[in-house]
């Protein structure tokens, strides 16, 4: 069984392993008050030019944005997002548990535009209405897709028209800014938007997302509080930012660039192979995920050797798969995959 | 300056007052422990058909939502409504306040079908995602519409077909039961619905609503701490009982139908002279609502002597006004607004 | 059946509600924003000497304690209170239920000291911890007893060294107000606390307390979303200040005053027939409540004439007995009960 | 430095470093949809004799703590713990993040006894009131102690005579379990309980706890949901079981017994050679956590050398210390601190 489930299927980089074991047996405080927080931080500070930006550690991408966005909000305010954005569609309401709402906008493409953010804002009036006071995110988007620097400058103008928050969940950022046509760097997604994580799970550790919040006087003061009281404080804290020092070491060069370019590289292979056999996508192919569209019996089939979701139904007989290509899937994977077709 | 702001822009009807009269000066229990909430609730039961129902009192419908909304759902459930609907658009995020998930499905006229609730329940999959488990509607809807039996049975047969709870909302139940088209029964409603409330504040009473749980199994077994917790437990409960009394006894000829009559009525002559005078209606007018197209600058002349709501933009130079028919508007004031168009 | 069960047993004064019925038949906006809540601000602003206080307007006191409760803390902040106040005893976790803590301090005689603050303050470490960050009290105490201006000073002085908030819940602050040994007046409470509540539905309205933010930069900002949140903006909104404008025009001299006096000399009076027949307190008495030890066998004998509360288990063959003078209650009551002592 | 900082302060043993490599290169599914977790959860049944418990893995105490205490309560029900209690104390309000009230109960030595959940229980009267409903402790107590089987006997015939949920909290279990004078198994903890945890993280892993739902039927039945929804669910789910089934392998012969015997031991060491050097315990000691009262200006020179918590202080010239002992201090670290006393 060949495994095209998800980018989460296996353990960490050996690199990053090896991170782990080097500082095993050193003694630290817990919660992230240890030497490699403060290095990753300065490293992470140096990397997006921003040497006042507050950068906070967490095991996963749903505790992530559900102390974000509620340490950025009073109650009676919420979040614009994609109606396909992962905290919309994938969290279990985490959002809402913390009483707010969520403005979830329909797109065509996946990708929110400021038409998108001014619809949202048209929601409030006075206060018997929810007030949208930020605006959500993920690059790439949930389909894969990048949005280009002028999309995101846009966005961000938006947002600072309306007093607005600017929050990028970047669970795969790596794999947009490796992404061949991507136009935008990480310094200047430092600058157009208020708070943004760059996500270690998915691309390379064992588990680990840095939040950075680039105007931390946007969010709670106290913000290592709402991290505990979310529960998301974790006791060894230096796991996250030992691993993630291992990944983003080098900007350009380090790590999580050469998996991110790796994933995509492999990613494009497959597309190739896959427009080849003569399957239509769902969405145009960005980044290490890929949706095609196929016939059910045909899915059945692959089922019999390959590890993947049915991502959704897309007419009577056909259905959208996932494939999704990790550090860890192989050249051979691929082609035993387009093989396969 | 005439009103047509709202039906809660003055106080009671002069026999609900003296009814307020009448027993200001008899102790009882407080929380509704008192005989009127007994004889209320008899009276309500008795009215609809369903002697095991339980019923609770409220003075507001924004309370009233909360609670049953939150009584009924398991914190990673949710509730469908209409993306116009009175607890989406007007209640400030109180669903969410517990912790609840909102469905807003966009309707093209107002009110939800069937094909939204299964849209909706396209949404779960698995424990990643909310589970839509409650369907919401106003009778009539936001913009007056009054659903029929027909619509309202088939909404009941897709709740019950996937076992969702549902429950209406009747802050102006009584215009939509006593409106010419009118083909379902308050006893129907009863028999369609787990739940719904029968508005006073909007027909006659200084403030107070009739929550009808008809599956009581289908919410909180301790509803009574539900309510206290939101603050919804009124000290001086009876206020609330006592005053519906006044309004329901007599079933069809009730002092509450009476009202709500009265209301529709009015609304005729209004919309007839509206229609004459050459103006279109955003939607279809049904009940004590009237949405009016009007130029923006006639709006504002018309605001020299009227007092209502200017709803929402319609195009550039045009916005959509509402007009309101309360118990106290009388057929002088409808004939000066016509005069006026 | 004679009631000194509690002083919300019957409706309002005559007074009060002939002020509803005065302006019964006017036309105003709803939510408060209206021109009776407009001249009872007023009113309360130069009462109480405080012209840029914020008041806003509960149907009760649960609402009102929660919606300034949430509004005046962070995520991870709590209340002090003592263990015995309403917010912790009698409101089914209100408080609780918008994710905050109350730090429940037990006292000796039902009112919190310095002490209990600054044991409640060591609490607090860092970001493991709650932050207590308000001070609860009721005037009167729920045992009826009144805080002196010594004890309030205390209180205050405390609060402004450790930066913590000052509510004081005055459900039946008038009571406290017009005790014969009271030494505070309204307008110094005002100076001493940063929000505090004047109660009407316990003192001769049908509901109705005005909250008054003396302080209110230290609640949030968007203090009415805060309370249409809540569930607990009134649609009639006008019903509670016309009320309170009845109860406390006149200062001094206003109804709220006299029934004030009024509850208290006829406690007075049943506390010294009480104390004549040989009975012991279980607090020294004070203000419109009576505590009072007795016979489990003479309860049940004096139930079948009088409804009262059983408040708690004295011993193993007495308990606590809860009697409440209200407005209502009459000459010729006392006079039963103190003869069938 | 050497520490006695806590028992979180490295990383993992090397033999649970060793399965995280071992099975590094595996793609399995995420979120605990895995063999790993499979065969651990099976590991976990047969070994506290329990076929039909569920099984959750958390990273961490508090997610896990607040999930499932917030998976066994309505909203208006509340925990009952002792006041020094972890959820008490050290997470920053995350249960009333969800909405319950905890019933902090001060007790003499730490531990919860009978009659403190009688007395927890007398604050219920009616729909006023919270309901406490589910009793939390941690074995061994927040101060290290253990609890004897009578003691927990007690506990829980306490709990099932007035139904209440007992969940323990066993962050440090294996320390209990191996302590010299423990007379409760691991199975008996199961039989008498209806949900407990067995923790990794400060016991060699690097993170990691089991939640072992003896009684599910007590809990929400949606279980996952709310693991999700409180932001809990690991992505690389199976990081969990891998390290655990590591630890727990063997039984009484488990690394997770040896460990924890391990720290037992170089715990008496340490208490020993304090106690010889004169000095007192704050309590009684037991299991991996000392308590030391110790003079300020000798734990000031003491912190030259050493990294420990000061925990509280103890009078006017004196605090207590705490020094944890984990499975990587050494003979030596205890040595060291024993000659420098």
């Amino acid at each position: 069984m060949i495994s095209f489930r998800s980018d989460y299927s296996l353990g960490a980089h050996p690199k990053v392993m090896q991170a782990l074991m080097d500082t095993n047996f050193e003694h630290t405080d817990g919660y992230c008050l240890d030497r490699f927080s403060d290095e990753c931080t300065e490293l992470i500070r140096r990397w997006i030019g921003k040497p006042n930006a507050d950068v906070h550690y967490f095991v996963g991408g749903t505790p992530c944005n559900t102390t974000t966005i509620s340490a950025g909000l009073r109650p009676y305010e919420g979040v614009i997002t994609p109606s396909t954005g992962h905290i919309y569609v994938h969290e279990t309401g985490s959002v809402e548990s913390t009483g707010h709402r969520q403005f979830a906008m329909p797109t065509e493409d996946g990708k929110l535009r400021q038409k998108d953010i001014e619809t949202a804002l048209m929601h409030h009036e006075d206060e018997h209405t929810s007030i949208p006071k930020m605006v959500y995110i993920t690059q790439p988007a949930e389909n894969g897709s990048v949005y280009t620097k002028a999309e995101l400058t846009a966005l961000s103008e938006c947002c600072r028209k309306h007093n607005l928050t600017f929050y990028i969940d970047g669970a795969r950022l790596g794999t947009a800014l490796t992404w061949p046509t991507n136009d935008v760097t990480i310094q200047e997604i430092a600058d157009l938007c208020d708070a943004f994580y760059i996500g270690g799970t998915k691309i390379g550790a064992l588990f680990g997302e840095a939040l950075v919040l680039v105007h931390p006087e946007k969010f709670d003061e106290h913000f290592r509080y709402m991290i505990k009281r979310q529960g998301a404080l974790l006791a060894k804290g230096r796991l996250i930012p030992v691993q993630l020092k291992a990944l983003f070491e080098g900007g350009e060069d380090s790590l999580y660039f050469e998996l991110s370019r790796y994933e995509n590289e492999l990613a494009v292979k497959l597309a190739k192979g896959i427009k080849e056999a003569g399957y239509e996508f769902w969405v145009p192919h960005q980044t290490n995920q890929l949706f095609v569209i196929m016939k059910n019996e045909q899915i059945a089939e692959l089922e019999k050797d390959f590890f993947f979701y049915t991502w959704c139904p897309y007419d009577e007989n056909r259905s959208v798969i996932r494939l999704v290509i990790s550090w860890g899937t192989t050249e051979e994977d691929v082609e035993a995959l387009i093989n396969a077709l």
